[in-house]
């Protein structure tokens, strides 16, 4: 069975699913930084972001936050509801790390004095910007009810994943999530998409402040593989090794 | 009489007041342009900005917008109540123009979806970075309710101003406001502070499009002193030349 591919993107290949309305998200074990200026192969990660963007999106579609995830493949596969992504990457902090450092001039490390969320425009080639809601609404690419909402599910993901990282000794020091509408007999709804994984979370050891996230990568720190088996295993969906890991997409056309 | 200079900036010096809680702006000829590293003087500037900051903020009160400005005191220099200016640049843009073009990949002179408040903060190290409401609140620099009044403030001086502007042939593209908080008998207030000049507008003649701000120092397009003489003039606020355009503060320290 040939299936189409509609997208190859940095980290993911997007393929057309069995049925219409969804798609199949293959991982990939190419990693990018600093807006594709830095490329690399992280060897597994596209398995361990699978499971791990797998666990954390049905852990909170139970605490009632829509999201795209359908169910699993394969090790490198996930079929999910195919939905019109919202040009806007929503970005939580709980601590002063990235970006926001240089920005505002402020130490990494320092605790945030409260949760920020920040939107940045979704475009490789301007850099994606940080953008106000002003600028979001103006341009239309999302209402203000779609920013009110996605900021909803946003910080109440934030509360969540913060104790679900705290209670395995991890520090959810920022996060990007993404967002996408999909119509359900003509009713829109606004959905959690793309991935959680720390590709796109920060992630820190507790007690250590080790960096177990893609900073790994970005800054040449050492031990990314580790990391994100690390991740894996304290979140308990680290797969059992073998040669499965290393199958390219089923089907390439 | 000596007077105690409070802070020399690019284009203005304070002055200690004559009563408590007053302050005198001496307005400069310098100008400065992208964070300091253009450097230059316009003569006659100081002399007109003065007269044109005067006229608009006389202009914004008697419309019920609260500013600092009580009254020009000679050429150069004006009365205004001492406050503490919150450390936000407010931006309106009704075209784009200067950093959101390449911002958000969007052509000079486009007109925009509708007009945008923008949020910049005051911090030259930082370079006056670009900041959402959630920065702002989040570090204190201003309540949401400080903001609210700002973006009200703002959006009411942009119609009349571009009315204004307009009766003179001239197109309002964008302008920067910065706000103030003073005490009166304990009660706190937010009103229009520092000044409104070519310096800080972007104006376009209607017909010509022809730049009568400091883009024309910005870009090197020349006939720069021409310009706010024009605007100045087209305001009906141009003085009659004299020596006394000339002359430095009445006394330095
Ligand atoms: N459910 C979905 N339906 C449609 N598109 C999706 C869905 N979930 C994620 N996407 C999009 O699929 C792509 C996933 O590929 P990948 O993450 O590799 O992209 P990328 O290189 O990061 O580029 P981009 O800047 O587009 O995110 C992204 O563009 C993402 O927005
Ligand atoms: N009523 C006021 N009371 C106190 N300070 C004021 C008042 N109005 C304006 N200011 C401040 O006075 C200074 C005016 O100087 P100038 O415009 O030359 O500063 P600048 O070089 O632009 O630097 P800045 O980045 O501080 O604005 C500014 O810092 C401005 O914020
Ligand atoms: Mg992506
Ligand atoms: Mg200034």
């Amino acid at each position: 069975m040939r299936r189409r591919r509609i997208y190859e993107g940095k980290a993911k290949v997007l393929f057309e699913g069995p049925e219409p309305g969804t798609v199949v998200q293959y991982f990939k074990d190419d990693a990018t930084a600093f807006n594709n200026q830095k490329k690399g192969t992280i060897t597994g990660k596209g398995v361990l972001n699978n499971r791990i963007s797998e666990h954390l999106m049905l852990r909170l579609a139970e605490i009632g936050i829509p999201t795209h995830f359908v169910r699993r493949l394969n090790m490198r596969e996930q079929l999910v509801r195919e939905v019109e992504i919202i040009p806007i990457e929503v970005v939580v902090r709980n601590v002063a790390a990235g970006t926001i450092c240089k920005r505002l001039g402020v130490e990494e490390g320092t605790p945030l004095p409260r949760s920020i969320v920040e939107y940045y425009l979704k475009n490789d080639e301007l850099g994606d910007p940080l953008v106000s809601e002003e600028h979001v609404t103006a341009f239309g690419w999302a209402s203000t009810q779609d920013l009110d909402e996605m900021m909803q599910y946003a910080l109440r993901s934030n509360d969540f994943l913060t104790g679900l990282f705290y209670g395995i000794g991890m520090k959810l020091v920022d996060f990007k999530l993404e967002f996408g509408r999909l119509w359900d007999e003509e009713e829109m709804r606004i959905v959690l998409a793309d991935e959680i994984s720390p590709d796109s979370c920060r992630l820190w050891d507790i007690n250590t402040n080790e960096k177990l996230d893609k900073d790994r990568f970005r800054k040449d720190l050492g031990k990314v593989e580790e990391a994100y088996q690390e991740v894996a295993r304290r979140l308990g969906v680290l797969p059992e090794a073998g040669p499965v890991d290393m199958q390219g997409p089923q089907v390439m056309q």
